[in-house]
């Protein structure tokens, strides 16, 4: 592991979580990874992108695992039962296998996927939470798909639940709890900039470099 | 309002929210209220500080108000009617009007009781949760009280369901959820004195000062 860090980045829907990752891997020069973990999980598997887009942070449908609040239960052993292999269960599994290389080889910034679930044991980790005003979230998702604030409120609102869903059945933890990350900020305090300044001084201290 | 400004810290148990809260006043020079709030209640209203102190940070037993999710009617406007001049609704109502006082009159640092909602209307407010991990808590807690990891345990679970019963009671948003406070941070990153550095300086970032 040596000298690596990991920053793991949990965000509401349009409150700039991304972009706030982005800028901060490109000042600390490390690796990005958000929708790109797709093309890796796709690469990795020989499986069709389009099976991990379509399960991208959506919890599986699995009635029973649901009802019984049971865990993915390959997570860290090792072969995915062929019958289960295009499940989001599966799919999720492949993407942890990605996340834990990455995370193995080099620094890295991961955008949501559980990434600070799956990455638990690794003491050199960094998780922040981007939340952010609604007025601000529905702006800015209104000013980036040309949409009405009627119709970007209700995709904020799916979005939320989604995502929530997705890390809840996914890890121990709960999904925008204060108690599940280092640190959570609003980004509409500072703004994106300023907050990229605040979360880097925060992780630096956090790993002493 | 002139230049004043409010910092409100909501804390877990044992996550030395209140240390932090008054290490922060001092050095900010502003005045610091937490339990102390019970004794100006006491003072403001005639009434017993027990009664205060018994209510203190519990939500209110009202069956018909908890079934309809209602919040407390007074806020705001007046008059404590007679026949519930000791319940918490009551309470939380001479409360309210200390930490509003106050608020008006100079720069204040309040720990809990609902009064970064009680104060929401006020842009110079800074709304701040510490969390801490499960063995700090546990460990500061059996320090401070002298009591088993056990005891500590449950003391911990406790506090955290009457503090987010009441937060919720009485505010609109959620107690511990990210998207309620403008920054939280887990204590046992950083530390106690980090952490209140830390803080400062979102706080004045935040304030412009």
């Amino acid at each position: 592991m040596n000298g690596n860090f990991i920053i793991n980045i949990g965000r509401q829907l349009g409150s700039g979580g991304r972009e706030i990752g982005e800028k901060l891997a490109t000042r600390m020069g490390i690796g990005f990874y958000d929708k790109e973990l797709i093309q890796l999980a796709s690469e990795e598997s020989g499986l069709c992108c389009e099976f991990f887009e379509r399960a991208d942070e959506k919890a599986s449908q699995g009635i029973i695992g649901g009802l019984l609040g049971m865990r993915f239960p390959f997570v860290g052993d090792g072969a995915i039962p062929v019958t289960n292999c295009l499940s989001n269960d599966a799919l999720f599994k492949v993407q942890s296998d990605v996340i834990r290389k990455l995370a193995e080889e080099k620094s890295c910034l991961f955008v949501g996927r559980c990434a600070d679930y799956i990455l638990r044991d690794n003491p050199r980790c960094v998780n922040v939470f981007i939340s952010c005003s609604n007025e601000e979230r529905i702006r800015r998702l209104c000013q980036i798909h040309s949409i009405s604030e009627h119709v970007a409120e209700e995709m904020m609102n799916k979005a939320d639940k989604k995502r929530a869903e997705y890390y809840n059945y996914y890890s121990y933890k709960k999904w925008g709890a204060a108690e599940t990350y280092h640190l959570c900020i609003d980004s509409s305090v500072l703004g994106i900039d300023a907050t990229v300044d605040f979360v880097e001084e925060f992780a630096k201290r956090k790993l002493g470099i």
